[in-house]
């Protein structure tokens, strides 16, 4: 029989990788519910009418299809049958595709509950994904998504709330070397408009999009063979050279937006975002108001967001923006402006990890082992080991009869830190012997001063 | 367009709904942990050369395949494409599938991880399954499972720590009148053997299963035309009725069991379990020694558990039993003997709900609202806000400029049990206005004292 593998870009996550996972996803959740945002699951599965044509056609190509069930045979055509077309057929034998994103399914569920759910409507989900897409170092064909998003509502309140969260989830990881980047939709038009380029936006956003990474002149040959003039490029690159602070750059655009609405609108809006941060009483220290980001503007209205941390080889690791009407692809005429953003837990896992951040305590082990020498000192174990799990102590006992050597070759290698050992004359007495794993040192002492000991922090 | 709907038999969870199950999920998980089991979670997708032929012929009917990317006509059989046939074509076309139950992916994952775990392993899983099963009432095509098992140890410990685990999962949720019936594979045989069915065993404890809902007369139907004399269904039921205490019910079998060695070990066995729980203090008041109870007996080899939650509609909420070799069906030769069982999520959260058992604190709502009248109230409720949530009270703010009605319509609606109501005066005296939602009182405090309030249990 062959070894069982897994499939391509799945994985399995054991213990020692499962408790720092579950350390990320706690302090998201945690940050979720304290900013009011409920949560909300949806199946893993969907009808392919929902998901079909949300994504792109690229998108489409990597949704996992599932073929139906019984005879799926039945009802394709012959004709595309006999002459292999995949395409074609697909429609006929499958019916449902796995999860592609969160945002597609949570329009879904509104414009289904729209009469239950009350408006403004904070949720949150936290479910995996599911990707065709080629694996490769850092991309997964199963991957978790993090959102939360606001539906119902124009108030910039929410974009500073969503730096508040980005702030405070970062907080709790202890990830200290981060960047908030924040542009605006409007504020990109208002570019296009003040260099002449307006009808030529979805190229331009493209190209400057990419300017920490290619750099300038690599993006004026981009934009050269698409029409932009060299005095246009040269009014382009300088605005996006602007520097120096916040309240700097919104006044220098300001001079450069005398021509566009959507321009002046996007400082506005940017503007009153950092006005409200200052009445939270919140620090701006690591938003960057970047007039190059763009993040496939494809969808964005207002402001948009990204978060790099800092020092690491992984890029963004949270984004997202205000987006005008949410559930406008299943045909909902009422429009719905929302705002919302992702953490991509398995790269923060990867940063935190690379930073060496994730903190000692966040283990999924025991914190003591109770070793016995022979059946009458595994009996009096027992109610040992009822008095530490009545305190609230994770603890397990060695459940066969073992050498001690084993038994503590066992604590050490499920990293394990305390054993209590138990023979005939600790039963007797009640002094039991607390072993410190990592230093190796023993003391003797009655159950209760041990429980104290290892809930002391 | 048409309305969006979910595919059959899985459903969204909302936010109501989500509070309640996040509450029952964490009971469990925190006893699985402080028992010292630890995450193990797996991809929903496995290749089907991993699931198919574990769960007999009608398990591989309702796994859900998963189409192969891309051009998946590609390899297909040209002649069977033309004939439909779809069983045949399945293998070329679909490589993966969806996860079926936990089982099949924890001894996977023993197969492909042997040399890096350290046995005993205490694990445990929390994940959705999918099954292609007929939708009905209580039964879904998306379902999630809780199981924990220990592998690698014939310790009857384990026995009594599911035992002990499962008692205080229910006192964690509130769920006070439940069964925890025990019974034993060799007692099942010991039975067979002393009523003259050693041949007939399957037949025999596929009937005695159903004793609770069929009733004898009707077993003894079942049984007569597989070869049971009147006299071996006299002497079985002679059996089947015994009465008493459990060191009652075991001193007579062991009078019926003379001959039968397994079933001398199955009393053993769970002799030995009572008297464990005894030496835990542990009480066993829930545990009921049931003869009948036989669970599907295919692979279990030791002791059998299911439990019940009294006075409800549904039936059996957890179940499990000790086998022989978990990764046997991988071709593995090393026996690793195991002990598991699995909690159905679902159908405890139909019965809590039926028996209003949900704390009324399990919802996933903020304690607090903050309601504004103007802008400088609105900026002033903002910094009221942030000493709410770094006192860690979930709260969030209205976020739009609206009528006081609509405000507190808004925290009604979403069951926010407190407001606090900021207009020109409050925000210039700091004397907030604290307003009680479901008793409609109100008080004027300063912050500090609201959070006090608040914060009390």
């Amino acid at each position: 029989m062959e070894k069982p593998t897994l499939p391509k870009g799945t994985r399995d996550f054991g213990p020692a990788v499962m408790a720092k996972r579950q350390f990320i996803f706690e302090t998201i959740r945690s940050v979720f519910q304290k900013f009011g945002f409920q949560p909300l699951e949806t199946p893993a599965m969907e009808n392919l009418s929902t998901l079909t044509g949300k994504y792109g056609e690229e998108g489409d190509q990597l949704l996992f299809k599932i073929l139906n069930s019984g005879d799926f045979l039945k009802d394709a055509d012959a004709q595309l049958l006999s002459t292999k077309s995949s395409k074609q057929i697909t429609s006929s034998i499958s019916e449902k595709g796995l999860r592609y994103d969160l945002t597609v399914p949570f329009a879904r569920f509104v414009v289904m509950n729209r009469n239950e759910i009350t408006f403004p409507f904070k949720r949150y989900q936290i479910q995996p994904v599911w990707r065709a897409d080629r694996p490769q170092k850092g991309r997964y064909r199963e991957f978790y998504q993090c959102d939360a998003d606001v539906v119902g509502t124009d108030s910039l309140l929410c974009e500073a709330e969503i730096i508040l969260m980005i702030t405070e989830v970062f907080k709790g990881l202890g990830i200290a070397d981060y960047t908030i980047k924040i542009n605006h939709r409007g504020i990109l038009s208002g570019i296009a408009e003040s260099i002449g380029a307006k009808q030529n936006e979805t190229s331009l956003f493209v190209a400057i999009d990419k300017l920490d990474k290619i750099g300038e002149e690599k993006i004026k040959e981009e934009l050269r063979p698409k029409g932009f003039s060299e005095e246009s490029l040269t009014a382009l690159f300088d605005i996006l050279h602007v520097k120096g602070t916040t309240t700097n750059k919104i006044a220098f655009l300001q001079s450069r937006f005398d021509a566009s609405e959507s321009g002046q609108k996007g400082l506005r809006d940017l503007q009153e975002v950092f006005n409200l941060l200052k009445n939270y009483n919140a620090s701006d220290n690591h938003v960057e108001f970047d007039v190059s980001l763009a993040r496939g503007l494809s969808y964005y209205t207002g402001c948009i967001f990204e978060v790099k941390i800092n020092n690491v080889a992984i890029g963004s690791v949270s984004g997202g923006g205000r987006y005008d009407n949410l559930t406008q692809a299943f045909g909902d005429k009422e429009n719905l402006s929302g705002v919302g953003f992702s953490f991509g837990v398995d790269r923060i896992y990867d940063a935190m990890d690379e930073l060496n951040l994730f903190p000692k305590g966040a283990t999924a082990t025991s914190k003591v082992l109770v070793c016995h020498f022979d059946d009458d000192s595994l009996y009096y174990g027992l109610g040992v080991l009822s008095a530490l799990r009545a305190a609230g102590i994770a603890s397990e006992i060695y459940p066969d009869h073992a050498k001690l050597k084993k038994q503590l070759d066992f604590a050490n290698k499920k990293a394990i830190p305390f054993a209590i050992v138990i023979g005939p004359e600790e039963a007797q007495s009640g002094q039991l012997a607390l072993k410190h794993m990592d230093r190796g040192e023993q003391e003797k002492l009655p159950i209760e001063r041990i429980i104290e000991k290892i809930k002391q922090p």
